[in-house]
């Protein structure tokens, strides 16, 4: 049979056709389903780009109306799922839980036998709204505060911040968070949304699916980015240190700064520009700028030492701390909002499906390796 | 960027380099390390080529005994995980089970942040051992009977059919069961050791990346097979049909048969031949060949009509079946084999990493398509 050998990592390989999600990554552009993402990230909300995203089309006022209502009425988590979350520990990272839970809920899906199109969608609707409730009702177990019901009146984004934080969230905080979501809604064939389509392409169903997407997303090189660059702003700011000469001493240590840089993206990530603006507004807010200026500080450095820009991850470490987000609840965030993009892979792929399963360069012992006995190895 | 098309499914793409597993597909060759199946299925055990995967050559005595040692000893599940298994429902579907269990395993495991070589390693032992005992006991749980303990004197083959049928196996059921373990344990880049890679190139965590391939396995094109063959022997013989009618009726209603053909093999699988000599011997041993007789009617018809070769699953359908073990456990034992080659390509991939991340060829809406406000949808 012939093969062709892949550049490492499958780099600048098609893999797969599809409708969802074009980006440029020379000129820094991200759409959804060929709508820009500034246009979506000023003038959407996460409720109408997930519509985008699964049906290819901008809803009109019915659709979107019944469409928020179907999410909002998804909000209700088996009380299975919430002994889960009370029975773990309490000092286990959100990741593992969410991904364990999501694996979960297809105990309790009806649909769990069912991956025609319609089903799909119907589980789309469910892990959507189930998801963020995970991760605010762990976050609320964990720190021993009472769960939090959701509330359906709310949207999706404001119905998280609620159920995270037991407070009506303020319009501030509710439409940064929605732009947040938006933003990291899809991104083509990243590594967690790849390995969901690998996953379906067997024909297993979407919670097999999501539960392989998130653990993919769990990854320091993925999802895990902007935790480690709030770790280095606050490793900064302990120690009183200028960031630039901060950055200039890890670079002298061939050390890496998380959150620049991007497979795709030559240019700077279009994302980057929102997450920017909005740490910067909520910086000058709050009345304290440290952590954005911090970031600008090093963003410039890095940029003219290194020419590389900061990705999406980059600055929406500073956003989601300024929103009073934990660093450990920033990657299952990501999920909060992936799920979106993820379903509408995972409905694609189902809806004209091969196997996805290519093969590898073998480099080890040349065959026929003698079997030895055990006597005399 | 420069972007190459690669076939649907990665067909023939050569995704990486490995030294683990070697096929050639042509010839029917499948070899570990080197080593011919044939060699291993005819003179190895589970335990040896488990070690010979994972550190890559055959192990001395004391190497053998040391880890056969390190296998026992990991014999032993967190209470949390077997209150899990009597928590969910005992109408669901083992996988869905297993696909939680191993997830949760993960809370309460030491090396859980730790992705070095060593803790990968540590964490093999514990998933191939407890892999095995959380489909037995699930298995238990839901018939309503007691849990059995595990029993560190037997071989990993023979304490898995001790947990799940609470009696000591014959030496047949041993052998036999070992040698679809050994035929199971790893077969280069197939969709769930993918989705396992391409899990782990986030550098997300081992546990992570075995949860995506159960998910990946559960699919009816990767380990779903030999249940679908085994529910069309039973189905024919309920109607009391003959064999190759209903097959040449399935045909002529342009039915697919399971259990043939395959992504790379084009002569016959080298894992089939050992599975149709098993089911044969356990036949004639039990002193009922129906499902042996049947099977083979079935295969000389497919062979002559779609000169389609049995795959591994079409025989260890009627095997696994012989041994006393019910369909739906058929993918779940897949998965007691298969997490060998799972963590050896898990500790490969985090050896020399990089992230596996495609492109897509898109083909949605023009760009830049106008976001139109609701009013005027």
């Amino acid at each position: 049979m012939s093969t062709a050998v892949a550049p490492k990592g499958l780099e600048g390989i098609v893999a797969t056709n599809s409708s969802i999600c074009w980006i440029d990554g020379d000129a820094g552009v991200l759409s959804y389903r060929g709508i820009d993402i500034h246009e979506l990230a000023q003038r959407s909300t996460f409720e109408e780009t997930t519509y985008l995203l699964w049906f290819g089309k901008l809803p009109t006022a019915a659709e979107l109306a019944d469409f928020t209502k179907k999410l909002a009425e998804a909000r209700k988590l088996d009380p299975k799922i919430i002994e889960l979350l009370r029975t773990v520990p309490s000092s286990g990272s959100p990741m593992e839980v969410l991904r364990t839970a999501v694996s979960m809920l297809s105990l309790y899906d009806a649909d769990e036998k069912d991956n025609s199109h319609n089903a799909n969608v119907r589980k789309a609707y469910r892990l959507t709204s189930q998801i963020a409730m995970i991760v605010a009702t762990f976050d609320r177990i964990r720190k021993g505060k009472p769960v939090v019901e959701a509330d359906p009146s709310l949207s999706h984004a404001a119905n998280f911040l609620w159920m995270l934080n037991g407070e009506k969230p303020s319009d501030t905080a509710v439409k940064t968070f929605d732009i947040a979501l938006i933003l990291h809604a899809d991104h083509e064939l990243n590594a967690s949304t790849f390995a969901a389509r690998v996953i379906a392409a067997t024909l297993a169903d979407i919670h097999s699916a999501i539960t392989g997407a998130i653990g993919a997303l769990k990854g320091p090189l993925h999802g895990g980015a902007n935790e480690a660059t709030m770790r280095l702003l606050y490793a900064i700011d302990k120690a009183g240190e200028d960031p630039v000469a901060h950055v200039r001493k890890m670079f002298a240590e061939k050390k890496k700064i998380s959150g620049f840089g991007h497979r795709v993206y030559h240019t700077e990530d279009p994302r980057a520009t929102h997450l920017r603006r909005m740490s910067e507004e909520l910086s000058k807010a709050s009345g304290d700028t440290k952590w954005f200026d911090m970031s600008r500080q090093i963003e410039l450095f890095v940029k003219q030492e290194k020419k590389l820009n900061a990705n999406v991850d980059f600055y929406s470490a500073s956003t989601y701390t300024l929103l009073g987000i934990d660093i450990d609840l920033f990657t299952p965030i990501f999920a909060v909002s992936r799920i979106a993009g993820w379903a509408a892979h995972v409905i694609e792929q189902h809806d004209d499906n091969r196997l996805i399963r290519p093969r590898a360069e073998y480099l080890g012992p040349a065959y026929p390796a003698p079997y030895v006995p055990v006597a005399n190895r």
